[in-house]
């Protein structure tokens, strides 16, 4: 369809630049601030937690969004979430868009904040408005400031996570970058999930929050439990027009292109987080096919891929598909087991395990083979219909242990 | 309410009998086998899993339960949980009781089922029916076969769990013993639990069933997820009326003292499988307090005490009250964040770590010292009403990976 995907991260599209500061907040010795700038103002939309606490950003984001002409700055810190922080809590991310806004010549309306980590504790302000001073004077556009941009927001995070895409819109060449933090848990979405878009194409404020709202639901929510989602988590995009595309005010052919590619963008971010979560050795991708309808698809794909004992099984490279089935019989949809398939497939290969309900007598050698690869895919037909969903996640281990009970001493 | 502790297990009450054996039939060196048998034919109840992958023996024994005259027997194997197994579980069913019915002269259809372990493989009928043999040989009242008993049913176990209870009905002594295997996981009862009360009292069989049906809901469906049961989890019990009590027929003052002494039965057991989880070092008790009905509070109370991310915390003695207003918050249940009070309490002392929402400034140090212990408790006001409930679980810890990733192989 014409989309390429292409180096770098949110300084791909062109006008925008990004930096990365040490303020000290928690961590010591690496960055823990990040700035975005767009040169020329930008559409903003934004998805944000549907959890009843949401952290002081969070309720701050959603009204700049909802509110604001236009949006031009991102400021994001790690090491302290910023929720259950009351009133001083909302004063600090005023104040944080505030210094910004000075830094930048821009309105504070036009800066939206982000944090990650413990929750409860207060940010230090002092150290957020230096590091914001910091982060407005090493602004770049280049791909090493989209590097230090991507690993300075990281928490538990092994890797930073970056992509990007080249299409064609109106003649007119378009970028989207995006990078993100956030590790697949159990309950994946627990964690808090920060992913940034950037993009020069043109596209109204009501089309974008529209393209972000309905591409969520197959991307970011089917590496969570709906529902199950952390006091922090947000996904912004920014465009801000510089490719010159005739601009995008309805759902005609280039709305539906840049559509596909920020499905693109998203689910290669996505599938990191899922495949970096805390601890884990490989993503777990789970398939629910031949269902009735798409809700059922995505039940059951979110049953099998949040299951712990399935997520244990994988790790121990063990074709558990007891657990599978039961994952799918707790899950709520409604199905037959008696009729359902089960397939294994990773780069080592392809396994029909379960036919019609029971042992298909497979080889647990070439099972455990095929278990044994960094991605390992999970297909369950359940022949009712015609629809799919696919969930990411990843294996549950000892070192997801590890990571929680010590996170925060 | 005349209710007293009392030694013992499934023997206790008069004309109950146990035994266990060693069949071979996955684990070797250990009894893997047990039976109950009542020397006078019972009323019988069963409340089994809500998952629409039922093992063979839940859908016999639900069948028992529903439509025969009586029932006298129970068998039960561990290793093997002859769920996913067609048509052939089912004839292992029946072969079973058949056997058992032979050897102990009772009809097929009053003896029930139950097994636990591993989901998708075949039973070895033979080794079973042999099995029985043994068991109908070494039946036996005493205190040594209801422990045996007791520790035949376990998979991951690491303790037997056995109660039992003296109260008066109609100026007689009654008694009621039980015994159950389980751990809790992180949703606690994906991991099957199987619970078998025994009781000399007399009572129909729709009372009993009633009664069964009622103190589920505040015992062992509070260590689990609604809808998050194993293919094979049933809570069974059997009244022979050997204590010659006025048959309970009705909703008098005599069934409201049996249903506290089931009760009491019921929550002892289900805490002896949250406080015994796979790989877990403490009870983990969470109470939802002030809340406006009991279905908040019990929303709230195992939202928390499911969380992953508090498990693990508190596996870390850290009073991570953050994630905790996390997982209140992601419940579904609804509350004002800003009001919530949360107090840890234990054998080492209470703290209040939270008021309206936000720190309360307490002592780590205190706080590491009271979730020290091996039951800890959380209390969770949300001051909107009179209605608490408890939930049940424990910490999430490394070795509960090792159980999982492990277990089949």
């Amino acid at each position: 369809m014409g989309i390429t995907q292409t180096e770098g991260g949110v300084t791909a599209p062109k006008g925008f630049q990004a930096a990365a500061a040490a303020a000290g907040i928690k961590y010591q010795g690496r960055n823990d601030m990040a700035m975005i700038y767009s040169e020329a103002p930008c559409a903003g939309a934004g998805v944000f937690t549907t959890n009843i606490v949401k952290a002081a950003p969070v309720k701050w984001d959603k009204n700049v969004v909802d509110t604001s002409e236009y949006v031009q700055a991102i400021v994001v810190n790690s090491g302290i979430a910023n929720a259950c922080t009351g009133a001083e809590g909302d004063s600090c991310c005023r104040q944080t868009a505030q210094a910004a806004a000075r830094a930048l010549g821009i309105p504070a309306d036009s800066v939206l904040v982000a944090s990650t980590g413990v929750i409860g504790a207060q940010l230090p302000i002092d150290k957020v408005t230096a590091g914001v001073q910091l982060l407005a004077r090493g602004l770049g556009s280049d791909r090493a400031h989209s590097i230090s941009a991507a690993e300075a927001i990281m928490t538990t995070d092994t890797k930073k996570k970056e992509t990007a895409v080249t299409f064609s819109l109106g003649g007119k060449t378009v970028t989207m970058g995006g990078m993100c933090k956030g590790s697949g848990m159990i309950h994946p979405n627990m964690a808090t999930m920060l992913c940034f878009v950037t993009t020069d194409a043109a596209i109204s404020h009501e089309m974008l929050q529209k393209a972000l709202s309905a591409d969520v639901e197959d991307t970011f929510n089917m590496i969570s439990v709906d529902g199950d989602t952390s006091t922090n988590d947000s996904v912004l995009v920014l465009a801000n027009g510089m490719a010159k595309n005739p601009e995008i005010t309805e759902e005609n052919e280039d709305y539906r292109l840049f559509c596909q590619a920020l499905n693109q963008v998203m689910t290669a971010l996505s599938q990191m987080i899922a495949g970096d979560g805390e601890g884990c050795t490989c993503l777990f991708e789970v398939k629910a096919a031949g269902c009735a309808d798409k809700a059922q698809a995505k039940i059951l794909a979110k049953s099998v891929v949040t299951s712990s004992l399935t997520k244990a099984a994988i790790f121990g490279h063990d074709a558990n598909w007891g657990r599978i089935l039961c994952a799918m019989g707790y899950s709520g949809a409604d199905f037959d087991p008696e009729k359902v398939d089960i397939y294994f497939e990773s780069a080592a290969g392809s396994l029909k395990i379960v036919e019609n309900g029971v042992s298909t007598g497979y080889s647990e050698e070439t099972a455990t083979r095929i278990l044994s690869q960094e991605k390992v895919t999970c297909i369950m037909d359940v022949k009712m219909g015609e629809a799919s969903a696919t969930a990411w996640g990843c294996d549950l281990t000892f070192d997801y242990v590890k990571i929680n009970a010590d996170y925060r001493s």
